[in-house]
């Protein structure tokens, strides 16, 4: 087989065959086929697409990278959710308990944040102690102990989407729904998870800023889990706003505790249940409902079971930012707007967020809103509380929010549904 | 500037800047745009077409990657010629010797063979003692001595296009005619010629293999030479068949000379004339007519003082291959079809082509056709002389010629017309 063949088969709008899709991924893998030419490749399919075969195929031979992991040896099923990230997206936190306390097994391999997107793990890596590396044999004692465990992919686990996400992200073809469904999956699926809950977030602050291609995506994942034998559905959220009262790392850490505790901002609430319920109905188990979970106290204690086993202090303060500084509201009226990417932005600029995956964030910077859309509001009362180490990032952050609210007398939000719809195979 | 920003206003469409153009090129051949990008914005580009001010652009950062060679100080005005390439055009070598005999100056920087198509510094370097790499004072002085030169392009022309094909090849971007139109321009215009005639190839020996692409490419150039103050018009010639009754290096040199000496096939002296006034007449030099310079021994004279001062022996019998297999006809009739790309790919087994550009080449290999279409042939009377230096060779040679012709009692040949259409500015 020939690489120029395979990129000019797909260059020309022409379909790849399975053995194409397979040697292309085992040989890129290997280094016998050069960046150069799977970023050729990466800018075709970006271009002219791939159908559904053709996704399930590229999925596969990502899997089959590297190893696919096996829960077989717990006495429940494993269901899990991904997120395709948005701001104040800390739905992780409490929903993993929640749903380990219900009789699933949540064996979820998490992602750290990159620009105005945060991460799970480094939110959780602001709980002292707390550690996202874990061995296969960790993570299965702390599935055992918790019912939950949330940590870092190990190397070994599709190897070809490491390569190639990294490929893709200097070389302008990260926009690809082929691609993006394609490395999503592989490693859901090689994560070994049995049932899957997608929550596909669009909006200003998602990544898929239109339903259109928030559904494409998701249908393309729904598809891709169900030809794997995953049992997947779909929820579109909505990333038009931001979620809860904030962003940033320590400070959605102590939001997920008040939901946990069986508070919380309402939006959180209904997205952690609601995800909650499809993760369950998902893995077959029935008759337990995780708003109950949050509200009986067995969500906080699979909580503090899991954060233990990796070696976290659940009592521990949590970092808290050296500065703060607070925006009032210019007008009174209603706030009928609050932009999800300009809320994200500031956070990031603030020290939440990093620009390159190597840089460092930090745990206690972030932005705390004190309105949400549809929320009355007073001139000269705080609108924004901004968190940061150093007071020199107020600026910027102050620049990113200055077109993020609207404030209208008597006015009425538009906003997107919370959960705009539900995807299944 | 961001490379990614550049690749994404391509891949999603858009026009790149003059700005992002002189940068992107600048820094990819400065190493600081990586192979991987190039190759992401070449897919893109390749896909989405760039227009006529962009590749006009992209052209002219290709020159100033490099030097750009100055005639000033010859007396005659210069003007040059490019074929596209195709199977037995040998057209160069009768052509220079007979402009600069009309009072031409001709600095042409030629190229090798690859694949099927013939290169003209491996026929010039099957006489011996020939060289085709010459610093830029031995052009000149070549130049006052003969009035032509034909040699290779030195390291210092166009870097930019040097990396940047080498990256198209492995990687399925070179059919963009974009991409093709400005490494061809940005060579000849770097050349420094003030005039240039462009001999567009299509049919199946052709890179172009229908009229309409050839056209285009055609159109491109004509435009960015015009852009670029250079006189240039093209003329769309026929590859459906091969040009004369020679392909391979010393068999064509051979069939030069014949031309020189004022005979040889019609075809190519048809061609030779055609472009020969073509490239006097953009020059401005009027008066003068390549046909009578192939009838009176001028454009021979020429020749050999610009063999001689090339360091070759015009009087030295050329080399000759080892072995030769005849090819009879299977029928009689009229030959109505002889296709290039049959003959070509023959040539190319037979030894005279190569697959990669650091494969040597044989210079007594080739084929000779007997007949061309139009021509009577009888069955069991020679069709094809094969001449190669193994005769392990001619099994493949004669597979490819299986479909190569096609003999019809009292048929006519369906041939495209030698010169189809002339492109000016």
């Amino acid at each position: 087989m020939d690489v120029i063949d395979v990129i000019v088969t797909k260059r020309d709008g022409g379909e790849l065959s399975t053995a194409q899709i397979d040697w292309v991924i085992e040989n890129y893998t290997s280094g016998a086929v050069a960046d150069e030419q799977m970023s050729a490749l990466n800018m075709a399919i970006l271009l002219n697409g791939m159908d559904r075969r053709e996704i399930s195929d590229w999925t596969k031979a990502m899997i089959r990278s590297g190893e696919r992991m096996d829960w077989s040896a717990l006495d429940r099923p494993t269901t899990d959710k991904h997120s395709t990230g948005g701001v104040g997206d800390k739905i992780t936190l409490p929903l993993s308990p929640a749903v380990a306390a219900c009789g699933g097994a949540v064996p979820q391999l998490s992602g750290r944040g990159l620009g105005h997107t945060g991460g799970t793990l480094d939110k959780l890596e602001s709980i002292p102690g707390w550690r996202a590396r874990l061995s296969n044999a960790e993570m299965l004692a702390v599935l055992r102990e918790a019912g939950s465990v949330i940590c870092a992919a190990g190397e070994g686990l599709a190897p070809a989407d490491r390569k190639l996400y990294a490929l893709r992200d200097v070389t302008g073809t990260v926009e690809s729904i082929p691609l993006i469904a394609s490395s999503i999956m592989s490693k859901k699926i090689a994560e070994g998870t049995s049932a899957l809950v997608l929550d596909v977030k669009t909006g200003s602050g998602a990544f898929m800023k239109t339903p259109e291609r928030a559904r494409e995506l998701a249908r393309t994942m729904v598809e891709l889990g169900h030809d794997a034998g995953v049992d997947t559905v779909a929820l579109l959220t909505a990333m038009d706003r931001p979620l809860g009262r904030t962003a940033g790392n320590a400070l959605e850490v102590a939001e997920s505790l008040e939901v946990l505790a069986g508070g919380g901002p309402a939006d959180i609430v209904e997205l952690t249940v609601a995800l909650g319920r499809e993760m369950l109905a998902a893995a077959g188990i029935y008759g337990k409902d995780p708003a109950d979970a949050l509200r009986d106290g067995t969500a906080m204690d699979h909580w503090r079971r899991m954060i233990i086993a990796q070696g976290g202090d659940p009592d521990a303060p949590l970092p808290v930012a050296r500065e703060t500084h607070t925006v009032t509201a210019p007008a009174s009226g209603v706030l009928t707007r609050l932009d999800a990417l300009a809320v994200g932005v500031a956070a990031w600029r603030l020290g939440a967020g990093r620009a390159r995956k190597e840089d460092p964030v930090s745990a206690g910077a972030g932005i705390t809103w004190h309105a949400v859309p549809g929320d009355r509001v007073e001139a000269g009362r705080p609108l924004f509380t901004l968190h940061a180490d150093e007071p020199v990032r107020f600026e910027r952050a102050l620049q990113a929010l200055e077109d993020a609210c609207e404030i209208v007398p008597d006015g009425v939000p538009r906003l997107l549904p919370l959960i705009i719809e539900r995807i299944v195979p």
